[in-house]
């Protein structure tokens, strides 16, 4: 039987194992790779499906671009290639050889690239060096695309799904004739982000852009949906980059307007990963394990039998089989476990690590009763219910539990920010109660960078709704305008 | 407009022609690598939707393993590495740094790795060294997985699709107690993708075993599915794997029996990739562009007005909105082109290049006469057909361009399968016909090479039904009890 460390004893470790042992991820032999189970791509489809539907229905399409980047193209934006550059993978061969000593194989030294090629961390720098042959006139724009891959960036600390050194995400990334299309699509996707990880995966978000220092190398301006997870430590959810004309400049992207005249072309890329499984388990699960949101479990409801007799055994899978064909009939997924080396105790133990929405134990009692036994996952609460308008009731608690892990999340989120006036405050926030601390800050990259190296704290976003309010920068004491949500973060 | 080279003229420019010109595919800035545009990846994404559900119906689940794999483990099977160990891409080293010259980033020679990463060109050992960790017992297995991933061969001479050094592919790698059930998987996943090539491409197959020297490296027995182009050479398919216990024994997987004794694990692996697009392209289309059977094709049915008039324009508007609502009710894709910046004409052109299996025309006469106009892309036919009870004629019509998409390219590959008694005639029919030849082997890898490197033909495989039947060889003129088929490949 698995049990967890409880998050109040160690969170960190509470987190690994859960991950482990609901069969999620795990550590592979390369260092900083992980290996995600079928539970956990399981999840991944279901976040994937979701967000490719609502990218179509924005008008988008998918297309796939080389995983290698030529050296010299990350050169070509001087800010990317800060950004990015540094950490990465880098081919310098294409062949390897037997070893003059017989065992094994060793690098050719014959076969060395002329130009090394670097694993895409991300994909500005090819994909707009392919969009210069697709663009000539504004009847080319705006290109809408969108890339499921993966991508690698050479992380030193790695951890499951929120840092690893290869990690799989979709990158969209647009061209457009002008700045006010270009920044309404940045924003329309971190819309789609909002309503993606607020309604499927039930983790509320703030909306903001980025302060100059943290913005994506590259961009003009980084809109961003910081979430909290239960620790008080803040998650950056989804990106959206408005690029300005940075990489049409770069790579020489024009187009001829209407008037005749070229023009550069406006760009914008966005992208979620992998690493929202991370903020979905730091969101919602307790210490009995995962908890789903309905929307994104793989399997939303298991059904499992409790017997003694073969008749009881038989009397069961009868219901059994009629709930699941009444379940599917309403879209919902549902798993039969039938396994007879398994007690029933040991399954109940099993979905609630896995974070099965909904379990619904039937006994002999239960067949008499015309009735079955419904455990939520969420509140752990069981009740009984009666056989008759079953699916419509499950089909109605399914409901029930989204709104309800959303509700709770939001409760706990708000309770997480807090305004504060002065820097003993905001330290003291900070070090006793974590979460995001709202703050004025004078806009200076100086002050930024000092509070970070004193507490580890950043700036997760300016919020896009933030109110005009008089104040002073908590730090310099120099005028602000509007507060800042300050937080140290995953 | 865009005018192809037809296939009599050059074959080869023709399909480089088509697969640009239709928006499919294009070379990138990165030796080797593809682009593949939003339209050709949209049929790869018809193709993933259909096999994947075909894995999950019999029984698989997805899951994902790392792209890099560390040089030793290729060297742990002695085949395996023979084969996959000599044309890929290298990972020496993690970072870059500023050039000291000021001008770009250069390689730190600080930053080499202890162990050089391979940029996985199949995924065998990552995975079985992973596997090693799954299976303790007998009720760990099977473990029926499915990956869907980009894969890197270091090709000299490639060909959009059909060879890449990164191509998108899935491979399935599956975990048996025992041979039997290994072997019975290999032959169910050679089944299911025949079922898949047939009668969603539309690309008949003959199913076969390959022979020693094609075989996959590591498998005890390869089984192939072989098409044929129309230009006479002969398309690898589809490939499923018996892999005996040879990755089992190289990375130690046990399992404990129920008798509890500790016994290696029996294993399989199967693949198709983004070449089957290729095959799709070469199996199908003419010299006006691409022929998609309707059940891959992105979109099924598009809708073309011809009008003079303001009213006209609106009258064709509503007509062709009811057409699609009905189409869509029975699950069939249509586009309505209403773009006024191109001519009837140019549309026609286009959808033909693009294969759309179904262009409807609606002009001022039809709407008189209550009808329009159907042209079917894979005869070039066209016909009138009423309103009413239009969807459904649509709908029978493309069950008929499915079956006739199959049936003459069945035809036409069962022409090209030639019985041959004498290497003369061997050297004959390849040379003035192509196709399949048909002849009795000895069954040594000897005379397999010699012919290989006398006429560039293959043993594309032994069929699966082939009779048995009293012959001689006819390089050896040693007995033989079946015939094999050998072509000139791509």
């Amino acid at each position: 039987m698995a049990t967890l460390t409880s998050r109040e004893e160690d969170y960190s470790k509470w987190y690994n194992e859960l991950v482990t042992k609901a069969d999620m991820a795990e550590n592979s032999g390369v260092r900083g790779c992980m290996v995600i189970k079928p539970y956990g791509y399981a999840i991944w489809e279901k976040m994937q499906h979701q967000l490719d539907q609502m990218f179509k229905d924005t008008g988008h399409v998918n297309a796939y671009f080389p995983i290698f980047i030529p050296k010299s193209y990350l050169s070509k934006e001087a800010d990317h290639v800060e950004g990015f550059a540094k950490e990465c993978a880098v081919v310098t061969h294409y062949r390897l050889k037997n070893s003059p000593d017989g065992k094994g194989v060793v690098v050719d030294p014959e076969a060395k690239l002329e130009e090394e090629l670097i694993v895409r961390p991300t994909s500005e720098t090819i994909i707009w060096n392919t969009y210069k042959n697709w663009v000539k006139s504004h009847r080319d724009l705006p290109i809408l695309v969108n890339q499921w891959a993966n991508v690698v960036r050479w992380e030193m600390r790695t951890r499951l799904f929120l840092r690893t050194a290869e990690f799989l995400w979709q990158e969209g990334h647009t061209a457009h004739a002008t700045r006010q299309e270009a920044v309404e699509e940045a924003e329309r996707m971190l819309n789609v982000y909002t309503d993606f990880v607020e309604n499927f995966m039930g983790i509320p978000v703030i909306q903001g852009v980025k302060s100059p220092a943290e913005r994506f190398a590259g961009a003009e301006e980084t809109y961003t949906i910081e979430a909290m997870m239960q620790d008080g430590k803040a998650l950056q959810a989804g990106t959206s980059h408005f690029l300005g004309q940075n990489f049409a400049k770069a790579f020489d992207v024009k187009y001829q307007s209407k008037e005749g005249t070229q023009e550069y072309v406006w760009a914008t890329s966005w992208g979620v990963s992998t690493r929202l499984i991370g903020a979905l388990i730091m969101s919602h699960s307790d210490d009995h394990g995962l908890v789903l949101p309905p929307n994104i479990a793989p399997i939303q409801v298991v059904i499992v039998p409790i017997h003694k007799t073969d008749e009881q055994w038989e009397a069961i899978g009868k219901v059994a089989d009629e709930i699941q064909n009444q379940l599917k009939n309403l879209g919902i997924s549902v798993k039969y476990d039938n396994r007879t080396e398994y007690k029933p105790g040991w399954k109940f133990n099993e979905y609630e690590l896995k974070g099965i929405p909904v379990r619904i134990a039937i006994g002999p009692k239960d067949l008499e009763n015309h009735q079955v036994e419904i455990a939520r996952r969420d509140t752990l609460e069981k009740h009984s219910a009666p056989l008759d308008n079953l699916a419509q009731h499950i089909q109605n608690l399914l409901k029930e539990i989204q709104q309800n892990i959303f509700d709770r999340a939001k409760i706990r989120r708000d309770s997480l920010i807090t305004p504060v006036d002065t820097y003993e405050e905001f330290k003291k926030v900070l070090d006793e109660k974590g979460g995001f601390v709202s703050a004025h800050w004078d806009e200076s990259m100086e002050v930024e960078e000092k509070i970070k190296a004193e507490t580890k704290a950043t700036i997760r976003c300016i919020p896009l709704n933030a109110k005009e309010e008089d104040g002073v920068c908590i730090y310099s004491g120099r005028p602000s305008k509007k507060r800042v949500l300050f937080a140290r973060a995953y």
